[in-house]
């Protein structure tokens, strides 16, 4: 690496007092170090504008709104400019703020973003202008805590990188929702090229799922510059549950250094997706066994990934735990190139499910890898899975002293050697062979752990809430009580609502995670045009409860359920269980459950419930018709349920777009009844289940009875749809079309039995 | 009428004092009438328990926040139970309020309800709940001024009047932006019918136009309960620009009277849809020559239209100055129902466009009107124009004594004679002819004035502030500088910017009226996704500016011009006149102007300006895509303007649904050219023109080259397309489809040159 700073650096955050101490102590060079304590902006800037090189500028504890600070000054070598906080935590900067540095030597510590959003598209950016960038300079200590754009859909960066030499350390990074790569360093002007920057030691939180492109956690370079070098060192880096997109770094430079980082139960992959000469050594993926949690994907040519240890990854086709891509022969630049002189030795994969060469074979990504080598890594699965897919000639690729357990080698090479080994947790938390095989990750792999990264002063919390975590609360059937019941409620109550007649007048605005649970008989009507809206925050579970939609208003496009029309940040979760929905026919296009545009399920769960007499959908998530990419929901599941009478489909499911940067929406229905299901003169699409870019699909051991047939529309990717074991009477089997690849339909249509009555 | 509320009504606002002293006088019966005096909701509510006949609740004056009022007692003729204000006009009911009375002889006065909604679906309801009404009971001198739900198409009602006997009188209801009727007389239950209403002297303040369905300002019953009785009188009302749809008033009952109310400049009519023996007589509409200004539409049977005046009408169809429909046989309730026994006499049409007599017939309207009456009405126009249309046999109406000029008599019928006469404005202000001539509406005509309705103490505003109408502020290319002039500038100023390049790196939120007007050479980049966000309230004329977007992110769906991602209540006016946009294409999907889902343009106007490499369209204008009927701008208008190489369409303009109650969208296309529009691959409509469900389109005097052809998608109504005079080079034909009624197309496409090069 090159010339990033190197003056020692304190880990116990410093009192005011201890600051002022500190520079009296060091403050050596030049002789006249000043500190200026500011109270408010006004006194920032005259401050700024009398620095010299050592001198610190201290921000009074407190909330400063509206702060758009500029940073800009000329330090040494030694004697930097700082700007720092009072008490590192307790200067909150809110509202409409942000942070731009220019020129040398400068030392940003100590500073939260919080309850706001930058106005810029940057919320710390080295930089001040297209003219004007930092160099030499450190952001340390800082926390950028949910200070996301009010819109979901609408673009920012939380730290932009330009210039050389710079430094970003022990930051804690947390709770981006909005579109947009949380940090990335850009290399487009000269003066940001081969740059040196080092990113270490930071806690980079929960990202969730954001339901489309633009989620990256950490890009370095774009496509445009990728056979750039920027010679960056990303290490020591702690990502927890990374979970924005299919790619948590999105590697487009060259020569970079991505080392000892923790991946903790992270969606997506490292990814080398452009520029060549990077190494990827020392890492640590925990998987823990959830969906779509990746590891390493190799594009380009002289990668080199040694020494990385990946446990539990569930991860499929690109998203798997190695993936090695196959390359477009003179590719344009922002396709995929060749791999070449890939070096891929003493990984460890334990018990992840994929590891894909030549990945991505077509017509189009015909180049193999070649000149590459592949050796001493520790392949072990508990359940014996052939974890290898090989899509074409992988003869370029070297293949030796590898170690696979307890499954037999696999045949499209050789090199492995299959043996029965036992593993055991060793002190860094990693699995090993109880005795050295010559294969695998090192035994002295530094794992990052969260402890390690961040600051200390600020809370590494969990992002969710679970349902039934809090307190349970009674409630009757008296006028008002469920609405006022709903409004006092702490995130995780639940509301056990007594046997009655509930007519509820007002909307029941659901702004945290809450249950809702009928005890005997419980039947609730509403009078406004939806009885729940999800509002920012809200997840609802509902449970063991009629509901009828007779007292709605002669209004066309009522709902049950309908999702917050302002755009959501948090994503939300409803469960259905148990309930059992009638009368949705008072005027037109009546739904169940209605989510609006800039609304997100992370899941919504619909089990042992009823839905009769409907003249919408059940499900209308198709509102981000823009195709742009995004969807409603990423996991719908619906299982032992009843549908009849629908005039609208079970669900109309949009993801539109051609982007592949996603691994939803994913369907399930199983073990269900639909009569009479999408026949209503307003469905659109004639169908009694619509989906239109799905990626995962399972629909089986159903019965549809009287009914439109399904319709399949896969647009992108590589779906997988399984229709099978259903019983379809007096309804055409489904169709599937490939709208965009001018393929054969790929959904697996089988098994299932077709009746006339 | 009936047993309406007798007791004499003091027009002054009365003090506190003033009242207890009134108490004191004429409180005798009962003896021990008592004032209640109260300043918080608990108080109030202490109150009510203790109320008898002759009592009066004084709300202190102040905001009462978050306040759902139950008035709920028993008074006694004579002695009623009183609610009000300690000063009218100084209590301000805001938040989430309501006001609900139930029982007998009540009477509330004074309260103004504003900045809030009414959480449930009604802000003044004569009932409690479904099994409590209130009847012998008075509202007046209540304001409610944009009490409005946030969101646009959410829907609720303003006052819903059930009960008998009840008055509502003197108040001021205006703004009701969100969808759904004013004002409602409900007969659903048999405790609401034959209820002997009076809706008398009050004002009804501009309803701007809603874009959908639900927009009427007052309703008299509804089709399921249209034959039965109502027996209200509304009369001497002042409805002032009453434009939210095609229905001014909605008469779905019978035996209502109509008398002396005046309709200024309101788009739409007073509709007798349902419920027959009605009377309209001695109101007064005048159309000031503004769009879509209609009079009476007649259906059913029984109908008086007597003495009315009619002046300046411009509306057609369905909405013109007076319409004597045909019918169903054997109608259904919800249908039209064959017009009997009419009488339409006295009336005079002064310079309105259109009578239509058996409107709408068609296969399934054939009834046409019988045992009918047309007599001594004055038929005069300025113009001489022919404004009789007759759609099918007249002979069931006996047309007599009527008056026409200076037109010749209508060859339909006898019963017309033509004379030419001279017209003068009388006292009243209304035009009459110099001499006697026994036909038209009588000289005493009582016209009810704006000044005799509603409140004194509480200002008719305009509603809208003109463009230009505020101070002029000059703005230099400084960083920021644009931005805070936006910010800092009050509604209807100019903002004049001076030569020079101005990179604007944050949105510039337009939240009132701005003329934004360059002065030299101005050229504008923007670095987020959008220049401009018109927010609520806002309006933007944008004139003599260059805007390029090569700053914009790298992000799809950019724009230059949007509309608030939140629901917008304040329908906006958009102007571009001689502004030139290139370089919208960082990203594919980026659009010039791009309205959002619950925002609506009364007008968008481009002219003299140009539109060059585009990668989405120029205007997208079809985000309400549920069809519901609702759709993103009344009129627009483009003349003298230049696009050239548009991937996406000129405009995306949709207004689905099936009903038929809105006017627009209008679109006009004018001296323009389009080279190189909608070629490219995501425009999804393939046109370089679509228009879905416009009304009235005027597509002539344009040069079209290489292009995809316009597609005219009929949907509803009777839509008026007029495609000629063009000249499309090397660009097909328009398509016109009727997509609903399955007729011939029939839009008018003439006259048009075609040329291959």
């Amino acid at each position: 690496m090159g010339g990033g700073i190197s003056e020692p650096y304190a880990r116990c955050p410093m009192s005011l007092s201890g600051l002022l101490a500190a520079a009296a102590l060091f403050g050596a060079s030049p002789a006249l170090a000043e500190t200026f304590f500011v109270k408010d902006q006004t006194e920032y800037r005259d401050a700024l504008k009398q620095l010299e090189p050592g001198d610190t500028v201290v921000l009074a504890d407190g909330a400063w709104r509206d702060f758009e600070i500029v940073f800009q000054g000329t330090g040494e070598e030694g004697a930097p400019i700082s700007l720092t906080a009072e008490t590192p935590g307790k200067v909150i900067i809110s509202g409409q703020s942000n942070l731009r540095l220019a020129g040398e030597f400068l030392k940003v510590s100590g500073l939260v973003f919080k309850d706001g959003f930058t106005p810029t598209s940057e919320v710390i950016s080295f930089r001040v202008d297209a003219d004007n960038v930092a160099n030499n300079s450190r952001v340390t200590q800082v926390v950028i805590d949910n200070y996301n754009q009010p819109e979901r859909q609408e673009v920012d960066f939380w730290v932009m990188m330009y210039g050389k030499n710079n430094r970003f350390d022990h930051n804690h990074i947390a709770g981006k929702r909005n579109k947009g790569v949380t940090m990335a360093v850009r290399l487009n002007t000269e003066q940001s090229q081969e740059n040196y920057h080092r990113i270490d030691h930071n806690y980079f939180g929960p990202r969730q799922i954001l339901g489309s492109n633009g989620g990256e956690t950490l890009r370095i370079g774009t496509s445009h510059y990728s056979l750039t070098d920027s010679f960056t060192v990303v290490e020591n880096n702690y990502f927890d549950r990374a979970d924005g997109e299919l790619e948590i770094i999105s590697n487009k430079s060259g020569n970079n250094v991505f080392r000892n980082n923790t991946f903790y139960q992270s969606r997506g992959t490292l990814t080398m997706r452009h520029g060549n000469n990077n190494l990827v050594e020392g890492n640590v993926f925990f998987g823990n066994g959830a969906d779509h949690t990746g590891g390493i994907r190799v594009i380009n040519a002289g990668q080199t990934i040694r020494n990385n240890y990946m446990e539990g990854l569930k991860g499929t086709r690109f998203g798997g735990a190695l993936v090695v891509m196959n390359g477009v022969p003179n590719s344009p630049i922002n396709r995929y190139h060749q791999v070449k002189d890939a070096k891929i030795t003493n990984n460890s994969l334990i018990n992840s499910d994929n590891i894909q060469l030549a990945a991505g074979s077509d017509a189009e990504r015909s180049a193999v890898p070649i000149d590459s080598e592949f050796s001493q890594n520790l392949i072990f699965h508990d359940d014996g899975r052939d974890v290898f897919t090989v899509y074409d000639d992988v003869s370029g690729v070297a293949f030796a002293k590898n170690l696979i357990s307890p499954m037999a080698p696999p045949d499209f090479a050789e090199g492995f050697r299959s043996e029965a080994i036992a593993l055991e947790r060793a002190q860094n938390g990693l699995l090993y062979p109880e005795s050295d095989v010559g294969a695998g990750a090192l035994r002295d792999l530094d794992v990052t752990t969260k402890e390690e990264t961040g600051v200390a002063w600020y809370p590494k919390l969990e992002p969710i809430i679970a349902f039934g975590s809090g307190e349970t609360i009674k409630v009757s059937a008296e006028p008002n009580a469920l609405f006022d019941a709903v409004g006092q409620a702490n995130a995780g109550d639940t509301l056990v609502l007594k046997s009655g007649d509930y007519v509820v007048s007002k909307f029941l605005k659901i702004k945290k995670p809450l249950t809702i649970k009928g005890k005997g008989k419980v039947n609730i009507t509403f009078e406004r045009s939806a009885l729940f809206e999800i509002l920012d925050g809200g997840s609802l579970r509902l449970t063991g409860v009629s509901i009828s939609g007779r007292d709605a208003p002669d209004n066309a496009g009522n709902a049950v359920i309908r999702t917050s029309p302002y755009s959501m940040l948090e994503n939300y979760r409803l469960e259905i269980v148990d309930v059992h929905f009638s009368d949705m026919d008072v005027n037109h296009s009546f739904n169940v459950i209605s989510a609006a545009k800039g609304t997100f399920a992370d899941s919504i769960l619909i089990k042992d419930s009823s839905f009769r007499d409907v003249t919408g959908a059940v499900l209308k998530l198709d509102k981000e018709s823009d195709d742009y990419g995004i969807y409603n929901a990423e996991y719908l599941t619906i299982s032992d349920s009843i549908f009849e009478n629908v005039q609208g489909a079970l669900v109309d499911f949009y993801r539109g777009g051609t982007d592949e940067s996603t691994f939803g929406p994913h369907f399930k229905l199983t073990g269900s009844t639909l009569t009479n299901v999408g026949g209503g003169k307003r469905n659109k699409s004639k169908a009694a289940i619509h989906l239109h870019g799905v990626q995962v699909t399972n629909i089986s051991g159903n019965v549809i009875k009287n009914s439109e047939p399904i319709l399949i529309n896969h647009t992108v990717g590589e779906p997988k749809s399984r229709i099978v074991n259903n019983t379809f009477i007096n309804t055409p089997l489904p169709n599937n079309f490939e709208l965009n690849s001018g393929l054969e339909p790929t959904a697996v249509i089988e098994n299932n039995e077709v009746k006339t009555r």
